[in-house]
């Protein structure tokens, strides 16, 4: 096998892996990992950092468990629900999977301090990891984020800064102090190493299946780092022959930040940008927006809206009845499928599995 | 095999497993799991439970991945120090192995109400695991313990009682509720099932180490249920012929709490018991005093006390070097391990592992 290289979706364009190119130098499109001549026959995933570093930036993240909710798969009506813990993770979020591949690519290449802006699941995840690999971690925050969120950033070291105004600003800020100081932007929604690690939820879902693939994953989208990282394992799946067919990617918003149903619908107003307790995916303009849609569309999915209240309800039914606590984000994807099976687009004897985004513990909603 | 029975350690009483009994009739000893007959030959560990039981019961628990800890190994002037990270479980601490096979048992004998006395992992487990298996939980918790720490065995559904006075006062209600209402005390300090969970822990050592077992494992110990299961696992697998010797179980208490210490060191005064940040291990009269410090004996562990600035520094020190985000009580250990690096009684050149208990974000200290 070839070295990996980066390479621009849209135009195709071919760079050598770094760590400061985020975006295509021609079409500013969103960049992702190619492997040339890679035949994917194996069943295991090429990565883009060679195992020593991904090795010494670990923290067992992954390999999540999948269990059964019957308790849910009858109160919906359908045959078989699944969800994949992906809570049970080192900083209690999914996005441990993409941040562990981030950071082993930063060590690679010599990094030692990196910037990010999230004040939930993203930024806890990069202190973290960032901590491990003694990098110094700048996380940029909306001032108005409340302290409790913040907590567990603050726990592993990072250096918050906080930011007025809106969250856009915040990104900008981001990325404007790591310009200036000519530092590593570890961003989980365009880094093309992020999806390299939230890839790895394809993979386990197949290796743990065996004869019972799900045929629809429901999950929560904002800035679609799960969804995209999926989609990317699935296909790797498919080109080496392991699997037919991908499961249908469905998108599950809040109705009240919902961009990407509105662009999947085609809808002609802009959708409203109001609070939602479903913090993970409050993202008004998610950067990969396209990407996201055709992603979904390429798998026969859908996005879908749905309310607060709703949300909050599957999640106290879900701690009730499953013993699983997630965070409203989480919970928002099983109000989603509800409205999926009640529409007939799941049928009650298809496979579905759920995951269960990040622990309601650092969320209570 | 012949069916499991519950056995007095100390009289050698058998009798049928069932889910009330949790001391011997005759000495009032604690029971514990014998397999009559099993000889552990094949290195996967004999249950009490019918597999259908415990695969209905799961939330994925156990599992947990084992991380190489290099810049505390340098700092302690040890040349391996590994951390079994075992905060990663379905509700963020070790307790969900040991309750995962309390409550398989209690499905298996159809109970539908459990009681437990606990403001914290225990109660939080056994409020998740009751709430998956359709069970009404109970759970006792002092009037004194913070809203925080009750949250998350709220957010389960759980049923709690809130009771004034010491510590003590709160396990005799429980005992008086169960026994009054005929409801089974799940016990995560007297049931023998949890430590048939928590005896995987040594299982999962072993099979993840290979030729690198540690010959010391350093804990933060008050109720004994891991060190207890630790040594129940690793004694099974020195009965089958998997290893030859029982890492040294080292027992961490805070100085402010330290009956265990006491009586390992024969002190003739009766120690105090005042508050520590350490709430996982604030146990003032444990229930199996005795059995703890015979077990770590029977292994030629030690007992030591720590600082609560120690312990705080350590947690802090975790997260800032490592990336892990511990419990105050699961940083004790490493206070203490330091002090038995001191002593020499961990040699420079000896392998060492660290349960890391319970996250974080459940208890800020």
């Amino acid at each position: 096998m070839t070295e990996p290289t980066l390479r621009c979706a849209e135009c195709t364009i071919s760079l050598c892996a770094d760590m400061t190119t985020l975006t295509c130098l021609d079409c500013e499109s969103p960049l992702e990992v190619d492997y040339p001549g890679h035949d994917y026959v194996s069943g295991r995933p090429p990565m883009p950092v060679p195992s020593q570093y991904l090795e010494s930036a670990t923290l067992g993240e992954g390999n999540t468990p999948i269990v059964d909710l019957p308790a849910f798969a009858s109160r919906l009506g359908i045959r078989s629900l699944n969800a994949k813990l992906e809570y049970i993770n080192p900083t209690g979020s999914f996005k441990d999977r993409g941040t562990a591949v981030v950071i082993a690519a930063a060590k690679q290449h010599g990094v030692s301090e990196v910037v990010e802006d999230s004040s939930g699941n993203a930024g806890a995840s990069v202190s973290a990891y960032a901590a491990r690999a003694g990098m110094k971690a700048h996380i940029f925050a909306p001032s108005s984020a409340p302290q409790g969120k913040l907590r567990q950033i603050v726990a592993y070291g990072a250096q918050v800064h906080s930011i007025p105004g809106p969250r856009e600003a915040t990104t900008a800020a981001a990325v404007e102090y790591a310009t200036e100081h000519s530092l590593v932007y570890a961003s989980h929604v365009l880094s093309p190493y992020f999806v390299e690690g939230t890839k790895l939820f394809a993979y386990e879902i197949f290796h743990q299946s065996g004869e019972t693939m799900p045929k629809h994953i429901v999950m929560p989208v904002g800035n679609g780092s799960l969804l995209l990282g999926a989609l990317k394992g699935f296909a790797e799946l498919k080109r080496g022959g392991h699997i037919a067919d991908i499961p249908r990617l469905h998108a599950v918003q809040a109705k009240s930040v919902m961009p990407i149903v509105a662009a999947f619908l085609g809808l002609d107003d802009e959708p409203p940008v109001e609070t939602t307790v479903a913090g993970g995916i409050a993202v008004g303009t998610p950067a990969r927006l396209e990407e996201i849609v055709t992603a979904i569309k390429t798998t026969d999915g859908t996005a879908t809206a749905v309310e607060e209240n709703d949300i909050l309800s599957w999640r106290d039914t879900l701690a009730h009845t499953e013993g699983i606590y997630g965070e409203p984000t989480s919970a928002a994807a099983f109000a989603g499928l509800a409205q999926l099976v009640q529409q007939g687009i799941i049928q009650p004897n298809e496979r579905v599995l759920v995951p269960i985004t990040g622990f309601g513990l650092k969320d209570a909603g």
